[in-house]
C-alpha cells in the first residue's frame, strides 16, 4: 500500500482538470497576446477562466491576476504595495512563507521597509493586541501579511477581524491562503482583504500557476516586467492550459466544499482518535488537534522519542507512507521546521505533519496508525 | 484551409511532448522538494531535464535555472548581475524585448543604473564600435543585453563577437535567446555568455515554461523570493510536468536541427521568391529577406499601400491565416511595432511578420501568396 498523506505539500491532479487543460495544451495553442483566430481562442480561455476564479473566491474578473505560482503572488504583492502606496512597515509573523518572509527580509535587508512580527501564544495564535498596537503607531504607512491558514500546524488567522482592523487605520493588509483556498469558504468581498495569493496545485490543480487577487480599488504596478499582459501588471506569455487547469480545479473544489471539507474532516477525526489510542504520549503541535479551530486537512503530530523515533519519516517512507516533517518548500526534514523552532516544540520528540485531501481513505489511515505503532511498540 | 505563419509569437506543442508530460501530471505528482518517494519522482525527472538541456545548449547541469518562462529569466538575469557586481550601467538596443527593455527603464527609474542603446543602420544591424566606446568608458561596471535574434525582423546579433568585447573589458553579457534556442546551433561554453535566457514555447514546448542559463562562475542572487528550489535562485514549486516537456522539445528540436532548419530555410525561401513575383513593390524589413543573414522562421514582409492594405492582418484573418504585425507580446497590431518604429520603417506600408516552423509546408505559402496577391490585384 502507497499512502500520501502530504497534500499541504502537492496533491495529485484531479483528471478532469488533465482533460480540461488537453486541448489548451494541444489543439488551442495561441498566444492570448495575438490578435487572430489562434490568439483570440487563447484569450477566451484565459478569460473564462478568470471570471470561473473570480466568481469561487467572490471577487470581480478584473481583481483575479495570474502568476506562476503563489510566491511570485505573494512577491508581486508585497513588493508592489510597498511600491504604490510608499509603505515604510510590514508586519507579518514567524509563521508566514518562505515567500513572504524572505521577500520581507530582502525589502529589509535594502532599506526599504521596516518590519516586526506579531507576538503569539504556545499554540501559535496571533497577538491581535500587538497588532493592534503596530497599527495604532504606524496606521497607512502599514501593510500587513499574514497567511490565511498555516501549512504546517494548520492554524486559521482570523483574517475577517485582521482585515477590520487594517481598515480601521487606512493599513494594507495581504494574505497567503495557498492553504485555504478550496479548504475553506471563502468570499474576498466580504472579508476586505487587499490582496490574497493561491497556488493551483495545493487543490488537484497543475503545478507552476497560481493567482493574486488585488481589490480593484488597487492598480498595482508590476514585479516581472515586460510586456502588456495581465493589464500591465504580469509579463510574459500567459500560461494557458495551466490556467484553464486552475479554473477547473478550483471550480470542482468549490462546488464540493461542504461534502469533501466534512469527509476530510471525519478522517482527521478518526485519525486523530487513533493516533492517541495507539501512542498514548502523543501531543499536537499548533492548534491542529482542535478539530474545531484548524485547517481539516493538517494534523502535526508530537510523538514521543524512542530508539527508532529518529529516522521515523524514513521509516514511514521505506513503508511507502509520504509524510513531512516540514513544509516542502524549507526543504523538508532536512532543515527543520521553521514553524515548529518558532513555536519552541520540543525537537527532541520527532513531529510529523500528516495532511489530507478528499481523495484519501479511513483505510489509509490505518495502516498509517499501525506502522506507527509498529514502530512504537519495538 | 487554416494557415499559423505566427511561429515566432509561440508554437503548436509537439504531441510527443505532451505524452511526455503527461505522467508528471497525472502518476508522478510530487513535490521535488519533498524527501519521501513521491518527491523524489518528481526530483528525478526535474534534475534529468536540468542535465538533457544543459547537454543541448553546451552547459554544465549545475548552469540551467528553471523559471515561468523567458520574461522572468530575463527578470532574473538582468537584475541579479546588477545586483550582485554593483553594475552601474547596461547597455541594450532599441530591439530588444519588452522584457529587457522594460526592465532596464524601470531600473533606471529608480536610479539603480543608467542604460544607454547601440547605434544601429538601416537594416537593424548593431554597430559594435559604439559598443566598444562604451565598454572603454564603463568597462566592468557594464552589463549588456542584447537578444541573440530578432523575433521581429530576424536580424541575428553577432554574440561570439559581442561576448569577445565583454570579456576584454571585464563586463558581464546577457542574452535574451528565445528565437534563437532550437533554432540555431548554440554552444554557450564557446560562445562565453555570462546568462542566456529561453522559453519553451517557442519550440514547440508547453507556455509558462523557460530556463535561464548562468555562468558557473556567477553565483546569482534570487529575484522571487521565497523557497530554496532551484538552489536558492529561483522560489516557487518547480513546475514538474512543464520542465519535462521543455527538456523535450528541446531535445527533439537539437536532434533534427539541421534537417528541420533546411525545411524551415527552404520554406522561406520559396515563400520570399514567391511573394517577390506576386507583388514586385515589396520589400523586407531588417535583414529578414536575406537568407543567410538572418533566422530561417522570420521573414517581415513590408507590402505597399493601397486600399485594402490597411485591414491586411484582419483580411488574411478572415481567410484563416495567423500572422502579425509585430510580437504578441507588445499586443501585436493594436500598438504597432516597436522595432519597426526604431527602424524608422515607412509607416504608411502595412508589415506582416511571417514566421515558420517545421510544420509549416509550401501549400500553405501557396494559399497565402494567393490570398495576398487577390488584396492587391484588387
Amino acid at each position: 500500500m502507497k499512502v500520501y498523506f502530504d497534500n499541504a505539500a502537492t496533491t495529485p491532479m484531479d483528471p478532469a482538470v488533465f482533460e480540461a487543460m488537453r486541448p489548451y495544451l494541444l489543439e488551442y495553442f495561441g498566444n492570448p497576446s495575438s490578435t487572430h483566430s489562434h490568439g483570440r481562442e487563447a484569450k477566451a480561455a484565459v478569460e473564462k477562466s478568470r471570471k470561473t476564479i473570480a466568481k469561487m473566491v467572490g471577487a470581480k474578473a478584473s481583481e483575479i491576476y495570474f502568476t506562476s505560482g503563489a510566491t511570485e503572488a505573494d512577491n508581486l504583492a508585497i513588493r508592489s504595495f510597498i511600491d504604490k502606496y510608499n509603505l515604510e512597515v510590514v508586519v507579518s509573523s514567524p509563521f508566514e512563507h518562505p515567500a513572504v518572509l524572505n521577500t520581507i527580509a530582502h525589502l529589509e535587508s535594502k532599506g526599504v521597509i521596516k518590519s516586526f512580527q506579531l507576538n503569539f501564544d504556545n499554540k501559535g495564535n496571533l497577538d491581535l493586541g500587538h497588532l493592534t498596537n503596530l497599527l495604532e503607531e504606524y496606521g497607512d504607512k502599514t501593510l500587513v501579511s499574514l497567511m490565511y491558514a498555516n501549512s504546517e500546524i494548520g492554524n486559521i488567522t482570523p483574517v475577517d477581524k485582521v482585515a477590520k482592523l487594517c481598515k480601521e487605520h487606512g493599513a494594507y493588509f495581504h494574505t497567503d491562503a495557498v492553504q485555504a483556498v478550496a479548504h475553506l469558504p471563502i468570499n474576498v468581498e466580504e472579508l476586505k482583504v487587499d490582496a490574497l495569493a493561491a497556488s493551483a496545485h495545493k487543490f488537484h490543480g497543475p503545478k507552476g500557476v497560481g493567482f493574486l487577487y488585488v481589490n480593484q480599488n488597487s492598480k498595482i504596478p508590476s514585479f516581472i516586467k515586460g510586456g502588456g499582459q495581465e493589464r500591465s501588471v504580469r509579463a510574459g506569455t500567459e500560461n494557458v492550459a495551466s490556467i484553464v487547469g486552475m479554473a477547473k480545479a478550483l471550480e470542482i473544489a468549490c462546488e464540493n466544499l461542504d461534502s469533501d471539507m466534512a469527509k476530510v474532516r471525519e478522517l482527521k477525526s478518526y485519525m486523530k482518535d487513533q493516533l492517541i489510542k495507539a501512542i498514548p504520549e502523543i501531543a499536537f503541535n499548533g492548534e491542529s488537534g482542535d478539530l474545531d479551530n484548524s485547517l481539516c486537512t493538517v494534523l502535526n503530530a508530537s510523538l514521543p522519542a524512542n530508539k527508532q523515533s529518529g529516522m521515523l519519516l524514513f521509516t514511514l517512507d521505506l513503508a511507502g507512507i509520504s509524510a513531512s516533517g516540514g513544509s516542502a518548500c524549507s526543504s523538508g526534514a532536512l532543515q527543520g521546521s521553521h514553524v515548529l523552532t518558532a513555536l519552541n516544540a520540543d525537537s527532541t520528540r520527532p513531529s510529523v505533519r500528516f495532511s489530507f485531501s478528499k481523495l484519501n481513505t479511513m483505510e489509509e489511515v490505518d495502516f498509517v496508525v499501525a506502522k506507527l505503532k509498529e514502530v512504537y511498540s519495538a
